[in-house]
């Protein structure tokens, strides 16, 4: 008998994930729209609606178009019921920030990385959640990480993040102990997917591919509106796909992968010795050469554009999935930079394939990360939501 | 009111499916199992039961274990109630087979292609599905083909068919004018991707990519247990997603692409230049110089095995799928060949990735395809299994 309850209890709690699913993606909707799609009776939506609405989570607002002479009322989620926190840390300001249901940003907290790694990276992270909480957003019901590597989502493990000196790390099991509530921890490149398939303005398709260029590379790939992770979470790893036999020595030992080339370190470290510098040349310096017209300058930015066409192009071999946003800096290169990703992407697979695929600038920035990691969250159980779990 | 009705009609199809699909996929199971799996209720289940049974569909076939001093009955798929004919039209003989239930082979009729293509390439299949009708085997409940080149499988239309000079060809509505039963149209990389998924002994993993070398190269991608097909049935399009810049021209009109270099064709066409030879060189001929040991055999295969596991490489970057299946011609070559894949795709991805992936050699031969074909019709619907749709 136990068993029948569980699987009655799982059974209410999926229907209620259901409901607000149908209300988040489609709101406004009325009663009856949400039982059309959900398949569910008009007695058990009106049921679950009047218990969220109980909770302050959907309120009315407003009347639907008439269905057979009466006029259906509308719902929403009610934005600033519950909030979430997103944090970033895969850059060189760690970023957190409280998320209301609706995705905007409340408030944001940074902390410069300076190099802190291992334990010291993690008590910034704390520090960040620690102020985020101090801000008095309530109730804040999960806490979603964006991070670099190589991460288990489904244990909250990162495996290995060679830039923080992290192995074998439950990021998500240390947070829950210390907030007691939720976490998800996502690669930040599947972060930044989400964030801009849910909260970006890229169209109604439910697959989506966004190409993180920054630092390192990574893709985050949605399928049929949910993150593709593989089967250990690195799905989207492209950045360490070779694309240049034997190419510079590339941080995870084998050599000539996507980042050696196409990166916006790859691209410094080019510009520092064909501009013969003694120091570091920035992303920033890089930038106003290149705007500037400087032949050279153009040529590093143009031949990583060719890599990265090429990487991408082999995906769309792969996935045929046919829009593609790119975010990170390397986009801060602007429409030249775009024009020599898409001109190789055009010469690296099928014609059919890559002619009826659309390449995107992100619209989200580093917020993407934070937003999609807070989603994502959401995406995973809507139950977090609720304050008053049933008995 | 039609509306509501049409919703209950589609209500109990789906819930048929749904049972079938369970019993399908865990036969000999109890109709308590089925209703634990599918959370129908357990006089829904045995409604469907009694229907399917009535129809011949399924059987009882045991007592499974005691369960609360109860034992259970076993139900399974009566094998041979249904047939299906799955014809493989991507090879030098088109192979139309039929197929019960369980994936065996009942009959089998092949016809030499012989540059036959357009409309005498078509009749082709006619006469191989009319002998296979003609064989007497009842009922046949579909057809499933595999075909070369770009699908629609949606709307089973081929987009493009290079060697049998197809565009835009409506397939699936022609044979089902024809021969009045569903049919549905794939590609034979992603049917052999299928059939090896459902009928090769591949583990029970739900993510698999099964990569196919023969004339062409394509790849079928199955993620959580269904065809991937992306957004216009391209998916696995790697044999055109360039490896060699400014490499030998395909036929798709890019240089340099997987099939130039790695292809059974790609790989005879070498040798033909190697070799000096005035004639064509056949696989069959390549084989056993490969075999005795020569020197330039071995380096044009070990050549074309190195640029297969850079592709495979960059999959599994892309899809961090961890069991990778070939098949296909290409195979033939053995463990060398084999090996030199492996080390080719541990130098192109990712070592955390590409050291957990497992790369297998296909079970099914050309019969992958075949089986595909008709497992995808019944995966897409298993409602044309019923030979007395409900009013």
């Amino acid at each position: 008998m136990a068993d029948i309850k569980a699987t009655r209890q799982q059974t209410k709690l999926h229907n209620r994930d259901l409901v607000i699913r149908t209300i988040f993606d489609n709101e406004p909707i009325s009663r009856a729209d949400i039982a059309r799609t959900t398949k569910l009776t008009r007695t058990t939506v009106s049921e679950i609606v009047a218990r969220l609405m109980g909770e302050g989570l959907v309120e009315e607002v407003g009347q639907g178009s008439s269905i057979g002479g009466k006029r259906s009322i509308l719902l929403s989620l009610v934005a600033d019921s519950r909030y979430l926190i997103g944090v970033n840390i895969a850059q060189e300001n760690f970023i957190g920030s409280i998320v209301n249901l609706r995705g905007e940003i409340k408030d944001t907290v940074s902390i410069p990385v300076q190099g802190n790694d291992g334990h010291k990276a993690l008590e910034l992270i704390y520090g960040i959640i620690d102020r985020l909480f101090a801000k008095g957003w309530l109730p804040v019901v999960g806490i979603g990480v964006g991070a670099p590597g190589l991460i288990n989502s489904r244990d909250g493990v990162i495996i290995n993040a060679v830039n923080l000196d992290w192995q074998d790390l439950p990021l998500a099991g240390l947070l829950e102990n210390r907030y007691q509530v939720p976490v998800t921890v996502l690669n930040d490149s599947q972060a930044t997917a989400m964030g801009e398939y849910v909260y970006g303005e890229h169209g109604s398709d439910k697959n989506l591919v966004v190409v993180n260029v920054r630092h390192g590379i990574g893709a985050g790939i949605l399928i049929d509106g949910r993150l593709f992770q593989g089967d250990d979470g690195g799905a989207g790893e492209i950045g360490h796909v070779v694309v240049e036999e034997d190419g510079l020595v590339c941080r995870c030992g084998q050599r000539g992968c996507l980042e050696t080339v196409a990166s916006a370190k790859a691209v410094c470290q080019k510009a520092r010795v064909l501009y013969k510098s003694p120091e570091p040349v920035s992303l920033d310096m890089l930038l106003s050469r290149f705007e500037s017209g400087d032949a050279v300058t153009r040529q590093i930015v143009v031949n990583s554009a060719h890599f990265l066409g090429k990487a991408i192009g082999s995906l769309i071999g792969v996935l045929n999935i046919k829009k593609i946003v790119l975010t990170g800096d390397m986009p801060r290169f602007g429409p030249d930079w775009l024009a020599a990703v898409k001109e190789s992407i055009m010469k690296s697979a099928l014609n059919r394939l890559t002619h009826e695929t659309t390449i995107e600038v992100g619209q989200l920035d580093y917020r993407a990360c934070i937003l999609g990691a807070s989603a994502y969250l959401l995406q995973d159980s809507y139950s977090i939501l609720f304050t008053q779990p049933e008995k």
